[in-house]
């Protein structure tokens, strides 16, 4: 059995040209660029509570580093250098592999750097800890939003929640499993955006994050919303709601922008290739969302994720 | 019982001056000082592995806290700012406060600023990021160490160890659960020592990650270790040998530096109130320890932690 500093060697240590020193002393040594501010967060996974108990290890690898790449996204940040604390079960070489090719092929798509980390003994968890660069003063924050502003979502929502209740639905199991994040458009975002989020709680509970730091109100059209094409197949309409307004782990970024900014958010999406749905307005007033349907009826929107009420 | 944002709230979220943004967005903000580099480490603690079940929550906030300064003081930088991930099995609100009593008396005392985190629920577990700043070029690495250098050892060793091994004795339960992380004697090393590392696996092994990468070896006086006084009353000569050399958790710092260094170390002792003994020699050769009794034999150096074979 490989010992803790032969996994480290063997599976999590990789040259980093963008670190002054990377894996194997005390900590990381590091140059920030002159004129950036540094974005620094951390994401923690739990098996049988981010990701199910017995997954592919690719795709777990994949998900922890995502979700740490999004919280970049949504700041707008150009993701630099990340960490990486672990705690294995036994050290089975061909699951460590394979969560290290899940995580290393999605770093090496963002230019992020693994450069240090902690391996342990104990139940599956993870737990990412990124550093991503922003110009200074251009960080999209949650509170930027001001009435008359317009509310945006990237690509579909819902799918990730529809893999949660039918577990056997493959289209919605990789949102579930393989979520992108959205780096290209959060950094493009900068100028344009007033506010940005990612939705990992779910879409009424993220934008709400908004609309409290923001001191603002929302009304959302809920026939706008873009839903996964997954659920258009199921059919059924409570299920649909559930998901698209309340289900996480779609890590699609919502975002409010002032109406000047309209055709520069549609040649964006165009560039991208991603769809930028324009779904609702920002409104004086209490820090409500009041989301409607096609007919102008209020419909109640379902909270988000909760851990501790789970 | 209390949201996880509110936990948060409550308990997590303390002004921080010393960055553009803390805790409450997608990710904290940070301006790093020009000419510095950033030093960036991560450690998770898991209940059962690096704390007792059961054990008093200050100090388990305090350890979580303590073992990553003690990377900063091993790289010679000064903690700056830390995220805190944290699983917990509920939302004991007494538990929290005085795990947050201990993290933040910790913090406060050495100027770090929580900027940010997660928090879910799961068995508990612990993983804290840091980020520290160090004048560039002039970090204390592992790979500094050359032959005709000193290898010395700040304060004492074994008491952690001992704590293990007889979980009643009060004197070294505290060095196992209030480390006290020599970030002072870090940063003041950094022109004095020419490698240094945390003894948190344990001095032999710690110190043979020196001897790798700096490549070279070294020999120690046994009866010059500085032991832990706890130690003294065992009157047990195998389970201190155990406990000095290959005792973790200790969070001590050993390092090198050239005989000229001799007496500003000591007054460096002096000045810090803190014993710093000069233990043995940095060798030209294979990177090997050997570690001499008082009548010059070689004592086989016990192998330190390893969380895979344990």
């Amino acid at each position: 059995m490989p010992s803790e500093f032969e996994i480290i060697r063997k599976f999590f240590t990789r040259p980093a040209p963008g670190a002054v020193l990377g894996v194997g002393d005390d900590a990381a040594l590091l140059r920030a660029t002159p004129g950036m501010e540094l974005a620094f967060a951390t994401d923690m996974l739990l098996e049988g509570r981010h990701f199910r108990a017995g997954a592919e290890p690719r795709s777990v690898g994949h998900k922890a580093l995502a979700v740490n790449l999004s919280d970049m996204a949504a700041m707008g940040a150009r993701p630099r250098w990340a960490t990486l604390a672990i705690a294995l079960p036994a050290a089975d070489e061909a699951w460590i592999a394979a969560f290290a090719a899940g995580l290393f092929g999605l770093a090496e798509r963002f230019g992020t750097e693994l450069v240090g980390g902690d391996t342990t003994r104990g139940p599956l968890a993870i737990c990412i800890a990124i550093l991503g660069e922003v110009p200074a003063g251009r960080a999209l924050l949650r509170s930027g939003a001001r009435a008359g502003d317009e509310v945006w979502v990237s690509g579909h929502l819902g799918g990730a929640a529809l893999a949660l209740a039918q577990p056997g639905n493959a289209a919605a199991a990789r949102r579930l499993d393989l979520p992108e994040p959205r780096v290209a458009l959060g950094e493009r975002l900068r100028g344009l955006a007033s506010a940005a989020i990612d939705i990992s709680d779910g879409f009424a509970q993220d934008l709400g994050h908004i609309l409290e730091s923001s001191g603002c109100g929302a009304r959302v059209h809920y026939e706008r919303l873009p839903k996964d094409p997954a659920l258009a197949e199921s059919g059924d309409v409570a299920l649909e709601r559930r998901c698209v307004l309340g289900g996480g782990d779609d890590y699609e970024l919502a975002f409010t922008a002032p109406p000047a900014a309209r055709s520069a958010l549609e040649a964006l999406a165009r560039e991208l290739a991603l769809p930028l749905a324009r779904v609702g307005e920002i409104r004086a007033g209490e820090s409500r969302l009041e989301v409607l349907d096609a007919a102008g009826r209020t419909i109640a929107a379902p909270g988000g994720f909760d851990h501790f009420a789970a």
